[in-house]
């Protein structure tokens, strides 16, 4: 039997632990699942000959080292500041393991060790990141092998809500962290290649410079640019590409409305408003427009923001119930992120019906033969209920195969790695054809940003 | 013979040493310049019976505490982040000090001990944060001791350019720091009170949220909000007032034509321009801005912003030769607010022959008899020339005065002290007035923002 220790159950495991229960027979498994809340796990799973749920703090040191020593590999699925204690003990008792987050400074200082010792740290092999580094190193691979020579790599992903379940004016509602939607590309200007040139959007203009996707019977997709579009520059191997673009999808509208809040400054999150506690929706509104003691909150805010009458995104606002006097904020010392964020979950929360979706979206440019060519390739992944989402299954397929790929020696490189190499991408984006995880790939006309240079 | 030592005698000192070398025969003071650079005082004071020029290096610790010992009272120019050394030395030696600085909680934390030694650290006594206290508490107490009821406080200060050499589009050139007006408003949301709310204004917005102000003779001003509006409600004892806004003057016309910058992302310091060094000022434009192989900078700019053909606007940018493929920026690994100040310099330094001017305006409403009263006080002082600026006139009289009033003894709270008292601004804001330093009260109709209040 291997042993395999879970640390961290949590919603997005789902798929994950289906994945390890069904192979656990024919690959011989052993699965741990540590979590505080062991219940939710039991009601969920049952009893399962290969699998035993226990209570784990991972706070206290004496039980999770146990734990760790009693497994040959083990997966966090913890919250990602959480991974380098077990990152640490892992190394300390020779254990791989696999996290679905980005690598952190603390874990790639871990590197060298787990080398040394033939330890195997795969981090970002969920699904942003994870599918998005596979898919997009398997067509840059491939044209670099027939001899092309890549000038353009763009790259998309979107948690989203499934069609049938796309019921509100803003195509969206919450299928993961709230939080990190409402405070997402704060922190620094968004930094990108175009056709050879640095561009630079500031937070105040990232959600009016989006770019559109169309994906075929899925209709039309808006972009808006990631932070940090030179990340994988160098681990993809593209110092020389003329455009280097990642992005963040979202239904066409939705960024156009979401620049309001950023306008407004409602996605701050480094300051307190006073009383929160006692507003309503509407005095939040308010409080970031002038005073005045005869003009509606709705006209101050329509002349600040110049939104003409008949605007469609006025109703985004409006569905919100952003301008109720009735609606209570509650919270007490909030920021206005925070604030924004529980209004948001009033009406973004899914439904007991809903579906989630993610959508990611790749192009690649490329020199062959002195003409230029572009392969688009795209994914649509969507969830079957509220526990076994698309999200979940994103992220814990690939996990849950690179775990058994390593238990079997098929994935040997060790360090702290992330999913870029034949070795990891072959046969797991192989396997997740399986699972309905597949990618539409197509020869298109190039074009970049530069319809001349054709 | 009372001695004075002098930490720091940079451009905005002029004033301080005039007047302090003409008070030192009947004061009977002898004045101790302690510099770095010797050569430009003695080059503008010559010889003096008693003064004293020294060549001062406050990181050598022997020759500050040296100096300190010799003296009975030590005013510290130097730049705001090490008056903290110096403070420390007074205290330890038991010397009075004064700057014209913020206090910063590192000052704040010798309060105690400069008490109970009866010591006076008197900061804050310049133009701003100095003068707008004076005139600011010198109304307020006026107000209160007849009855009056405060209800609404608003203050605004700015150094500008005088009217005989306002001579481009944005009425504006540097008179002081220039990297403090490029990233002025930055580091979170402005937060202020109107009629009772809470106000918040983010970066953003912060230009295109401004009001306007008349002075006699001198025409109209604009003012943006300070991040800080609620910092004195304390210190000046308006707890329970409905309206309180301090902000920066500018003349008409320049936040909207600033408000680009702030858009484009010009004015960030957090990250620096790839290649800066060979960019011109054009190619420094269109980082900011979409790639395209067709439409030029000037037409994307224009687009993104929104501005129209025939905007006045426009010509402002024009002006700063914003658009130039000639203009090298020549500056390493510079950020965008570095390559901005830049540009900025080439067309607001001031030229020989230019003149500063020091605006300040403030508002005081107030409830007395059952009716809404109102004060308005303006203070407009211009330069002489470029060392005898308004600027460094109205930090460096109140300074000087300050010290020979402590060394009278007609100053005499110990602590770490700001001039919120009448034993400060009563006789200072009376002397400033023989040096033209007036302020121009007159009642005017209360409105506040509300005209419905009358």
């Amino acid at each position: 039997m291997r042993h395999i220790l879970i640390i961290g159950a949590g919603k997005s495991t789902s798929y994950l632990l289906k994945y390890l229960l069904e192979k656990s027979a024919t690959e011989n498994l052993f699965i741990t699942i540590g979590d505080l809340n062991t219940e939710r796990i039991k009601t969920m799973i049952g009893s399962h000959n290969h699998c035993n749920i226990i209570k784990l703090d991972i706070f206290n040191e004496m039980a999770r080292v146990e734990a760790i020593q009693n497994a040959d590999i083990v997966i966090s699925m913890l919250p990602a500041h959480l991974h380098i204690q077990v990152a640490k003990d892992c190394v300390t008792f020779n254990k791989h393991m696999v996290t679905a987050s980005y690598v952190s400074s603390d874990m790639q200082q871990l590197h060298k060790e787990a080398k040394r010792k033939n330890l195997i740290l795969l981090n970002e092999i969920g699904v942003d990141p994870g599918i998005d580094h596979m898919s997009a190193m398997q067509v840059l691979d491939k044209i670099r092998s027939k001899g092309g020579k890549i000038i353009l790599f763009e790259s998309f992903t979107g948690g989203l809500v499934a069609p049938e379940s796309d019921t509100n004016l803003w195509n969206y509602k919450f299928t993961w962290n709230p939080r990190n939607v409402v405070i997402a590309g704060q922190g620094g200007a968004a930094k990108f290649l175009q056709e050879g040139t640095f561009k630079y959007i500031p937070y105040n203009q990232l959600f009016r410079r989006t770019e559109f996707l169309n994906i075929d019977n899925y209709g039309q997709f808006e972009v808006y640019a990631n932070r940090d579009s030179l990340k994988y520059q160098q681990a993809y191997g593209l110092n020389h590409v003329a455009t280097l673009y990642r992005g963040t999808i979202r239904r066409v509208g939705f960024c156009r409305a979401w620049h309001i809040f950023v306008t407004l400054g409602m996605t701050d999150d480094s300051y307190i408003i006073e009383d929160s506690e006692h507003m309503s929706y509407r005095d939040f509104v308010n409080a970031f427009l002038p005073y005045s003691p005869s003009d509606s909150v709705e006209l101050k805010l329509r002349h600040q923001l110049k939104i003409d009458q008949d605007d469609i995104v006025w109703d985004k606002l409006v569905e919100l119930n952003l301008f109720s006097a009735d609606k209570p904020v509650l919270l007490k010392k909030a920021t206005p992120a925070q604030i924004l964020q529980k209004i948001l979950m009033d009406s973004w929360t899914l439904s007991e019906n809903d579906k989630d979706m993610i959508v990611m979206y790749h192009k690649f440019g490329y020199e062959l033969d002195g003409k230029k060519h572009q392969i688009d390739a795209n994914m649509v992944v969507l969830g079957t209920n509220q526990t076994y989402t698309a999200m979940a299954k994103t992220v814990g397929l690939p996990v849950a195969m690179a775990t058994i790929a390593i238990l079997n020696k098929k994935i040997t490189s060790p360090g702290v790695q992330i999913p870029v190499t034949k070795e990891i991408y072959t046969p797991i984006l192989l396997e997740l054809q399986n699972h309905g995880i597949i990618f539409n790939e197509r020869e298109v006309p190039y074009l970049g940003y530069n319809p001349l240079n054709n």
